[in-house]
């Protein structure tokens, strides 16, 4: 961190201003969850969710009544380089699928009750190829973050967190592999569905960004703005404004966890306020959300992105606030505490 | 098995005349499957989620428009040995906190857009004590089947079994040492929180039952009639119905599971129309799970019953099956297909 202006600085100092847990509002839910009509601790996860929801809201009891998934859209540079199953023309197709209603996303949106929302990040505009520069400059990074704030703007109570970008699971390999050492093939998965050729493209494409940003990645907003595509940056910033919004947070999986981690590497407290919604079956998914801190909600080895697994795991959340907020407790139901 | 003729004799015709899996029906997903606009595969357990749906349903693409969550309630003469943390009164006031809309299940139905239904299993007759004889006749076992049976007269595409009882966590633990062996402490668990000297008392009384029926645990249903309440005994009676109407059922928990427990001894086949809605915190659900080839959608810690874990992992096959039947494919979304 310099101590001449950084683009960077408005970010650096929202972090160091963010709320911290309502941990008033903790303690009223444990004080009403020990009320409700069922063995205490027998709602396991649950449980801990109203906590966690109540924390982040700031309010007891919390609620789930907008729930909102975003899905942060961008272009790849490195597509060129052959990491993709997928043409990068799909990136496009899919926004076009979104907006008709006919992506997977549309569906567990509409059979969960979610309010859906996509971002196109400047769509038909490529980040730079990383390993031949920076992917972006930190202005274009810090703009991009700024963008992805309005996820909460419109008002929502529990944020979904998602991405489509043909490319962007090779970029989150470089982003961890930059945050937190090891090799290459250690992060990188097979994405959309590449053979063992394209996955030994995307190992030597991280290798050469690592490479070609060598001395330049001790920072992690620099490995953002470096290594990291548009939708990375904009669901760090869909983080960061949430926080601040009081708006809890549901992570999507290998690529979403990775606007997490840059955030996480600035301070761990920085996440406090999301949930993984599930264990992705890409790349190193779960090493990633150890090193986090995570247990993921669902682990239903699915790995299509969209916000899906965030989206499913919402479910979950809404579940928890609706058990938390409207079951009877022993005085009410007249039910018999437990004896001895 | 004698070949007098046995109040269990049409049960046994039953599970002898069951359609199995619709393999047309499977095909057909799976073709479907294809053209969706996402890579191969990405969907995981999703994927798996609609091919089972249709192989039950017989029928693609299949449905979940009327799912139904039904609880079994029943008294257990044995909660005189003290193996409850709760009093035995609690089962009528649990009915009456369901009807008046106040249990956590109540709750997560709601939520989830899952009809509701309680069945109230003669629950001011408390069963036998195992410990001192059977638990109920052949006669008033099949009769009880009988009853469970009607969980699926009125209608549903996608059944969800829980139950409530006090003291039937230690019903369950009796039929799994009953028809997997091992020591009654492997199977006996804290239930809705038992101390140690509760959870002492607990495997004494399955020791006891144990001993008690000595020579008479051969036959699955002998064992259902002798060692099970109710609650298991309507819940196999809904699992066959079920099968018999083409409806899918989702498990929940420990006591729930016992029920497939006892089908699957008969024969595996039984409950292959049966998924594992959750993997409970009781006992040695894990265990049983695993004896009986099932893998749990979900994984959050929860012990209540109820049918609760059941009803949260039901809203995750609605999205399975909405994903799969509404969906576009690449064709009707202009997508472009994978290269190569």
């Amino acid at each position: 961190m310099s101590t001449a202006a950084s683009p960077f600085d408005d970010i650096r100092q929202l972090i160091v201003s963010m709320p911290g847990p309502d941990e008033a509002a903790v303690e009223a839910v444990r004080a009403r969850d020990g009320q409700l009509t069922k063995p205490a601790g027998s709602l396991g996860r649950l449980e801990w969710l109203a906590e966690w929801l109540a924390a982040w809201q700031g309010k007891a009891p919390p609620t789930v009544a907008r729930p909102l998934v975003c899905v942060f859209a961008a272009s790849h540079g490195v597509t060129a380089k052959g990491v993709s199953a997928f043409p990068a023309e799909v990136n496009r197709q899919m926004l076009e699928t979104f907006a008709a209603g006919g992506g997977a996303i549309n569906q567990i949106c509409a059979a969960n009750g979610l309010g859906f929302k996509v971002f196109d990040l400047a769509l038909d505009l490529p980040t730079g190829d990383i390993t031949e520069g920076p992917a972006m400059s930190e202005k274009d990074a810090v703009a991009t973050m700024a963008f992805g704030m309005e996820a909460v703007a419109g008002g929502t109570d529990l944020l979904g967190i998602g991405e489509m970008g043909i490319g962007n699971t090779t970029i989150a390999a470089a982003i961890y592999a930059a945050l937190f050492g090891g090799t290459p093939a250690h992060w990188v998965g097979r994405g959309t569905g590449v053979d063992d050729a394209g996955l030994a493209r995307k190992v030597a494409v991280v290798e050469a960004a690592l490479a070609q940003h060598a001395g330049h990645l001790d920072d992690p907003l620099e490995v953002l703005a470096r290594l990291g595509g548009r939708d990375i940056a904009a669901m760090a910033g869909a983080i960061l404004a949430a926080r601040a919004q009081r708006v809890p947070v549901v992570l999507d999986g290998y690529v979403a966890t990775a606007a997490a981690a840059i955030l996480f590497a600035i301070h761990p407290s920085t996440i406090d306020h999301c949930v993984a919604g599930h264990l992705s079956a890409e790349g190193a998914h779960r090493d990633v959300l150890e090193r986090l801190g995570k247990i993921p909600l669902l682990a239903l080895g699915m790995r299509l992105g969209e916000g899906s697994g965030a989206a499913l795991a919402m479910s979950l959340v809404k579940s928890a606030a609706a058990i938390h907020a409207d079951m009877a407790t022993f005085d009410q139901a007249g039910v018999s505490k437990r004896e001895g």
